[in-house]
């Protein structure tokens, strides 16, 4: 959020990335495609790709590094993009959302993947531009989100090379919602671990664990729940560049994403249930230790009185010269433990 | 939800069973039926059961046993069932829903069953295309759940045999919402179960059933919250498979619907509730320990002082000399402990 | 609910009652009326009351005992009632709602009133079923809650005998939301009475009374919110069985309703906060009893700690000797004793 | 809520006053007024208050006193008021609603005031009815909320004698939650005395005052948010008795009643933290006590341990010969206690 | 709101400056520019800026101090402002609103900014007035907030110098909206090294630190909330005097406020963990102080029972007169000490 604040005082439109710093140059690769056949090229230099705009085949350029503000300018201008869409583009913390400007379309969703560290989750803006016969996305770092369906088109496989650039769309935002379902794979594994953890060994940093957990989740949440919202919306059919086949597919994906939703409002529910459990795990732990010692110590503390009482020294203490004094004493004692030990059973402290 | 992840990078209708492993073939049967007979068979292989199809009378091929994705594939083509429909047949972490297809419906709901160990609900997915002439459930175990409404059939007892597919959806439906009252009679024995057992001898372990509890009424709640709306849009009336006279029947499951979601609500706030109720409850009985350890402690404390007093080696203390010391010592302590034992009572720590 | 699964799998329309088993016969009431006078009867046979069908008078049938099947199925054939209806009758675990079928509107109310035991909240389904010239109403038990009607119908006190059936079923649910009243009258003294123990002396019955009270008031929610509903849509005049002029009836009904929904919701937040107020005044409570008693404690042990000193055995302590030895040692114990004192005063402890 | 159970069975319209039991009769005043002069007069019987009625001029008539029935009653038959509307009037625990009855306007709203009592809110209800040329309102006692709206009828300042009965109303509105404000403020000044109690002195009373804030919040809000919606639908401009150029003015109240209660809705929010606060700062508090004592006696029970050693009666103990015998003694327990002294520095527990 | 109380009983339309009381003139600034030119110019008597009205040049009147109410009430009077909308300017705690004059908009928003103290937000409210070729703008007091807009007119960089007074409006919002960043970095920061303190350090102050933070988001919500549905009214182009143009980039307003809504309710839900995690992580410390006090006190005490044991006076103790009496006891004690500690270690208290 910090690095929003960079932007303040610039005039709209002004292209800022606000990303992590980087280095180097974008990288773009172009796949231009019809029902008969498949083109793909890594391209150098961004006037290279001009030339795929308006030849009647689907072109998807894909640029990988939107810290590169010099390629996102040129490719907007080409393709005729809004100033306040390429700012967006560049601008990585963006809530996912749709934007309708008649001859393409403008699609802004948040990919999330397991950081290097255990249980870290990070994630990374992808953009598309959706207009008659192209698709342009945009990522932060280079990733492998995308193969599957760059397989897909290259192979011909299932329908996707006779579908056009929405369908084009619809796969990419499959792909990534298909990714969720990976990170909540490994989000329920840690959910196991740690009520696994609760039981048998809860620790302060259990909790920690269960406290950042449920931050990843609202993490997720916000980032996840406008997207159902953004599919929603291009389901209604409101822009001739969707088709109407093609929206049977989205209504598929809407589905993945409530089901996602779903899962994460689980989860969120199970750790706050989680908090609950760990504390009165603790306290009961505390209580025992407290417990045990406690009555260990409150049954010696008449005894020893008893000791201290035939420990004074005054001169005609009567049982200090009784021949079994020592003996009776000890019985006394004994039989104190034991009126204390019985009471404290039969009140169940013990 | 870990296996939805296998799917990830397939191209959409690809046909993949998420559930549970398992082998050996579906299990299909086939009633056929009319006001004037029924026809019940179980079939072998697949293609059996093409010729039923487009008989005017009503056809109903129930499946157990969606693992087998050939005879989902084989039966998919033959009754023209979208492919995207299919591979949501045999994903079986579906959420509850309805698609109108024109000519079919297809609809997915969430059976629930009491598990083997006491108090565990696990569930199942059955999935239902409905068509002009025929219904076609897909469960994932061989069940008795619709078994009542086989009996009905073949009986001809009530007008099922009259009414069309629509009204054989509905008798499906109402059997698996009138499942749920089973599954919350035995959750609302447990309530009752923890209810006395936080009464009576409140441990961790019912917390941990609590916690258990809570977790499966959020369970059941995400499976069958949203077959509300599902079987609200059928009672809309929009889709023409659906007969005016079987509206007045699907409203009666939705009310149903409705009674099951409020009872699950009502139980999660008394859990919610008892969570409070255990807390306090232990530390109540802790608190109660530590007192009454604490009180015998703090009298005795004076008491052994007094010991500690003349039990010192001074050569010149008066007391140890006198003749009564020993008694008047043991008055003083008495005293102590009595003026203690009243103050205590005074202010009601006793 | 529980009582609910003995329906599973018996056909729509069976009609079955799901209420604590009751002997006996249906009690029938017949109270047959217009501007000009009124006939009132007790019917033994439930065919007795078939005449009054058609007459144009409005006529209202009180039948008490749902659990008397036989009775509701012969009154709902003759009338006409729907066989999913005559179910929903005997089936007494409803959720309150109206339904519309064109020539007959079908009111299912609960009906709460203060149990035999202490604090204990019950409730009574109530069925209305009105018609073009009459008004059925069923009920579990026999009551007076419908005697203030009952009354004013005979003694033609206000305008109820001019106003036809609708009005007859407004003042009937009238009567019933009245009566909501007298049980959150109750409800506010115990509220009061719980607010004054925790002040004086909170036990932890204290706090199960608020758990059941908590209970009480998710219970009586739970059967009053839909009824908001349910009159509601009877306002909204889309049946012509409503007359224009009844609807501003039905609206004060509503408001008073909502009245009631309201102070629930107040109590169920003043009943939360006791929660919190009862457990910290608990721990506080606990907190003087442990603060008081371990000062004195602490206070003791460095005394019983000198007086040890001097009651070694060695054979050169120097202060042994001395001849004011034991004042001396007085002295400082006193001094030990004082400076502590001033400390925990100082520090607030005491 | 206790006395409106009262009214139960009776029939509606009946007019019962509900409120605090009081004597004497309602005192009424008139204040007759147009552009060109006011006529202000105080009535002692009802009947003299008829002769404004549709005289043009527009007519206030304003009465203090809902107990008085009998005027009620009168003055309702007179100007034609609905009999449901008068017992309204009587029955003081209604909500804030609005009532259409197109020769006349019915509108409730609630009145809060500081009572007498530190920190206690009470609440009155004021209704009024607005005609064609006539605006009457209830007040259950005198008070002087109406003296500014008095005062600028009488001294023709600013627009108010030249704007009609709807101006009139939306400045009696605006007069009632003008005064809001004043609670608000006063309630804004306790949460500041909380919050300053909590940091230097937190004490149980501390949180039974934040709980009775919290209560007093939940009353207002009750009482408030009604409003809001009443004053939204006298907006709407719905009713021909409102002119447009009053709605602008009506549109400023509804944005201070959203004011009041956003800031409702803030101090309940901050109330609900403080509870935090209070719980961990009493428990903090404790905490420091029991540490630092706990920490003595820690220190003085080992030492207590080497005082007993040598206090043993054995006849041959060696160190009890030596000459440094007890000075080393002496000095052991010094090397104990400085040792513990710094394990618990190191580990910070002093 | 303290203040907002003074207005009480006046009638509407009198303008009372709400906010802190201050001393001095208003400052005036005028910048009247399009596309040709920039005319800049500070003014001292606020008749000088009539001359601007109507000469078809983009009018920007800024006037900084609303407590100059004379100022306000003149220029409210020459561009022909409704009086209730000259109030709401001096009357600084409004809520952010939206009101449509027909022939002018008139906008109230709320900036926020970093107080002197390490952590403190305060506020200030900003009212526009959009007329058809003006834009006059009111702030609490001077500040560098527009400096950019200023800037970019001057320079004539991007378009805004051609695009007419609602794209000024829209570049007034877009940097009120920009700065709600920089006050979401800082609090980003104190989340963060809130966290950092909860995880090496927690005291009763990190506590009041959340506590003050969750009351700075609940603060900063109330303001900026309903900023988005005034944005949002606004491009719903309901005015004439928005263009078309402008819309498109109010919508990226519209965003960027939803982006910090969202970031706030992050923030709240972070802190709402953290008290749990802060309670749980104190009582953790406390826990651990008391265990290791507690074992050691618990060892010690049977130590010092056979101690005072063997302090006992009794004449005939046989193993006093032992030659080996006092290392048999020493030993003896050692093996207790060694029993309890292997015991406490397997129960892993240690």
């Amino acid at each position: 959020m910090a690095r929003r604040a960079r932007k303040k005082g610039l005039p709209p439109g002004t292209i800022v990335h606000t990303g992590e710093m980087k280095e180097g140059k974008a990288k773009i690769t172009v796949i231009d495609y019809d029902g008969s056949g498949v083109k793909e090229k890594s391209v150098k230099k961004v006037e290279d790709c001009y030339k795929f705009k308006g030849n009647k085949r689907t072109t998807w350029i894909n640029i990988d590094g939107v810290h590169d503000v010099d390629v996102i300018e040129k490719i907007g201008k080409h393709f005729g993009v809004h100033p306040l869409v390429l700012e967006d583009i560049a601008n990585t913390e963006q809530r996912p959302k749709v934007e309708d400007f008649d001859d393409y379309l403008f699609i802004v969703a948040r990919m999330f993947y397991n950081g290097q560290k255990e249980g870290e989750v990070e994630s990374e803006q992808i953009s598309f531009i959706l207009g008659k016969d192209f698709v342009i996305s945009f990522q932060e770092n280079e990733g492998d989100i995308f193969d599957s369906v760059r397989k897909r088109i290259r192979d011909g496989k299932g329908s996707i090379r006779k579908l056009g650039p929405d369908y084009l769309l619809y796969a990419l935002l499959d792909a990534i919602v298909d990714n969720y379902f990976v990170i909540l794979e490994s989000a329920g594994e840690r959910v196991e671990d740690l009520e696994e953890a609760l039981t048998l060994n809860p620790s302060n940093k259990t909790l920690q664990e269960i406290h950042r957990m449920k931050r990843d989740m609202i993490y997720l949440r916000k980032g996840i729940w406008p997207l159902r919202e953004v599919i929603s919306i291009l389901t209604r059919n409101e822009s001739t560049l969707i088709k109407k086949g093609t929206i049977r597919y989205l209504r598929d994906v809407y589905d993945h994403t409530i089901q996602v939703i779903d899962t994460i409002e689980t989860y969120r529910d199970i750790l706050s249930g989680m908090v609950d459990l760990y504390l009165s795990s603790i306290s009961n732990k505390m209580n025992e230790v407290m417990k045990v010692l406690t009555i260990i110590a409150t049954i010696f503390i008449p005894l020893t009185f008893i000791t201290g009482l035939y420990g004074m020294n005054f001169q005609y203490i009567p049982e200090l010269g009784w021949e079994h004094g020592y003996p009776f004493a000890l019985g006394i004692m004994l039989l104190v433990a034991l009126i204390m030990f019985i009471y404290f059973k039969k009140r169940k402290w013990i």
